[in-house]
């Protein structure tokens, strides 16, 4: 893989600790000051089994006890950053290794979520985002994250459908393949797909979801992207299992979906594209979506939220996914209120998301020699604690997991309960 | 009963029809002006099999023809006055007999929803209500309706349980008496009641969900309502039934309900309050219920709502429900967002409240000789349009019916599927 891909993640690879003795030297010893400040971030995580060491202990050396973990902060700037500004900071320090976690990355990464939580953040009181991409901001934002290379994410997304999405472990002994089937499965049984029925899909990954709808379910699928990869991937994908005649991926930005002379679809769908929309921009897409569907049309949108509003992980933001913002069932509100759109079901699997992400780490770690090889050992730690972070940012809450069913306001034709969904097949 | 029963409805009784000739012919002939005002009125109802006749007409003349309605306006003044605001003078004057509606109401009605959803409204656009009534106005809005005889209500509600709430037809064949057993089945299940646990419940309405759950799920129930004449019938009822160790009914403000020493409660549950409290209220009742759910606890509220904002029906609000709100989910997010409470689940059930009040329309009408001796004429006919009215906004979406299930932001102890709410009893 070529390694200008690197580039858009951006991590500076230089002020590598340094780990010979004469280098660490030349670093100084930690003053009374330097201690201090220890002492003040050790003392945020509470009881938790974190120990810092500073770069007087040789890195060989920062091996924590049975069931602890050793944070190594490798000189006096990373220590002063990650004072300052850690959740902006902790990410580009641990991805250079000027921050080393030896232990379980997961343990410490829980600690920081349950300081967090606990400092009581009155994330209410913030302004929800407003934030409202363009197409050119999307079209940059986009490849930022998923034009890296579709051989990377097929090292450890699920092996049948490659969803880069929330699965759904209907029983808890699920396979990530399994989840993700049954997740795809979940979707289109909220929306009761019929054969025949017309669907148009706002972000299609590398298309499984799209090609499983219309092998499944019967269904036309037209579904839009604006990541080239993905789109390319998609359409040899769906050459492959002869279905070109039942599903079109467009490589073109969703809010080009609605031409003069476009069909009205049976259903619109969406799975982890909202995210990207920007908040600015839900009310457009509910207005775009009132212009696509038929009276008796119905919609399905799966996102990461937020019980209040607050700004994406600024780390996060900077580094793996700019650009996007999880909101609020408030916020999505502006989807359906002003376009006579009536929610029908919302449910929230957070926990699913947790478990989805765990696959994926150890499927991660599983190929980290061959991720390596693609990338470098920066690559490898942005992404580690990306995966990392995300699972706990889900374990306590601090994300959420939305599916919300729609229909147009005051349409009869809606099920009668929701028992369908849970019919065995 | 006592006729000063009637004294909260405030119909006005007076200005009943001229039905005799010479009183008729006092009423002068109708204009060119009047039958102008006729055609206005018609042309808004479409194509409806809807005929309007003036004074001119003699009652037992203005039949309507097979499938068709005829709506007889009695006088000059009423002609003008549904003129001029058909929302608010048309219940007054259907009820006090100046208006005569021969043939089925709800074909005029469904007629009236049609009419007002085509001139496409832009509810979106009107401010919610910060409508926000304290205690004293809360007493004096619940005894206007609560109050006027548990009598009644017994003779139209459901016989087990006294539901005066959405039921759930689980399937649709179900009677009335089944479809609020499954609906309080269905609400427990949601909240995975567990023996011993304690409920805390905002709105008994006559005490049957507090005594369901205490005796279907084992629950020791605090039950909190304002209705005087509905906390005497509780109390009877948990007596009768032999509950009043498990159940206890408070007559007083569910906002008293958090003492210093107040116990921690496993569950909170409201089923057809919160359309009393009022938005301005909404945040604080979150906070409330923050404080009387252990970290572990779980809530649901059940409340009649909007897919955009708007003011209740203004006859309604006048003469049935004063200061009642149904919110939209957005209003709603004010419980949840401040207060670290997460939404898990919304389920829109806005079809099982019109087959609800097609159960009560229809036993109203076959008990509505009693009503009569009861009350007045005056009282019947508003009954009958309040109840016919809510059949067409349910059927139009002008109204729905949310269940919204919550727990804290980050507790981890919730379901991991909804199945087992569908899984056979």
């Amino acid at each position: 893989m070529n390694r200008s891909r690197l580039e858009p993640l951006g991590v500076p690879t230089s002020g590598y600790p340094a780990d010979s003795a004469p280098e660490r030297a030349a670093l100084g010893v930690p003053t009374a000051a330097d201690r201090w400040i220890v002492r003040q971030l050790t003392s945020r995580l509470g009881d938790a089994p974190i120990d810092v060491v500073l770069w007087d202990v040789p890195p060989e050396k920062a091996q924590p006890a049975e069931g602890r973990v050793t944070v190594r902060i490798g000189d006096r700037r990373a220590l002063f950053q990650v004072l300052v500004n850690p959740e902006l900071h902790f990410g580009d320090l641990y991805s250079a290794g000027r921050i080393q976690v030896n232990g379980d990355l997961l343990t410490l990464l829980d600690a920081a979520y349950r300081y967090l939580d606990a400092r009581g953040v009155p994330g209410w009181l913030r302004r929800g985002s407003r934030l409202a991409p363009d197409l050119a901001d999307s079209k940059r934002n986009i490849h930022h994250h998923y034009d890296i290379g579709n051989e990377f994410y097929e090292l450890w997304l699920d092996r049948e459908a490659l969803q880069y999405t929330c699965a759904y472990y209907a029983d808890p002994s699920m396979t990530l393949e399994q989840a993700q089937q049954a997740k795809m499965h979940h979707v289109s049984r909220k929306l009761r797909l019929q054969p025949g029925e017309r669907v148009i899909e706002a972000g299609s990954g590398w298309g499984g979801f799209a090609l499983f709808m219309a092998k499944n379910y019967g269904v036309n699928v037209r579904s839009f992207n604006i990541s080239h990869e993905q789109v390319e991937h998609a359409r040899e994908w769906a050459k492959r299992e002869g279905l070109t005649d039942k599903v079109e991926f467009v490589e073109d930005d969703y809010r080009n979906a609605a031409g003069a002379k476009s069909p009205r679809y049976d259903a619109f769908v969406s799975i982890g594209m909202l995210e990207h929309v920007g908040p600015g921009n839900y009310r457009a897409l509910g207005n775009l979506i009132d212009r696509l569907i038929t009276p008796e049309g119905r919609g399905l949108i799966h996102t990461i939220g937020r019980d209040w509003p607050e700004p994406l992980n600024a780390w996060i933001d900077k580094r793996i996914f700019p650009g996007a913002y999880p909101p609020t069932l408030r916020q999505m509100m502006d989807i359906f209120e002003p376009n006579g759109l009536s929610v029908l079901d919302v449910e929230n699997i957070r926990l699913h998301y947790a478990e989805t992400l765990r696959a994926w780490l150890d499927r991660f770690e599983e190929n980290v020699d061959a991720v390596r090889k693609m990338f470098d050992e920066t690559f490898v730690r942005a992404w580690r604690l990306y995966l990392a972070g995300s699972i706990m940012a889900f374990v306590h809450g601090k994300l959420q997991l939305f599916q919300v069913l729609f229909a147009r306001t005051g349409y009869n034709g809606v099920p009668w309960t929701r028992a369908h969904v849970y019919e065995k097949a």
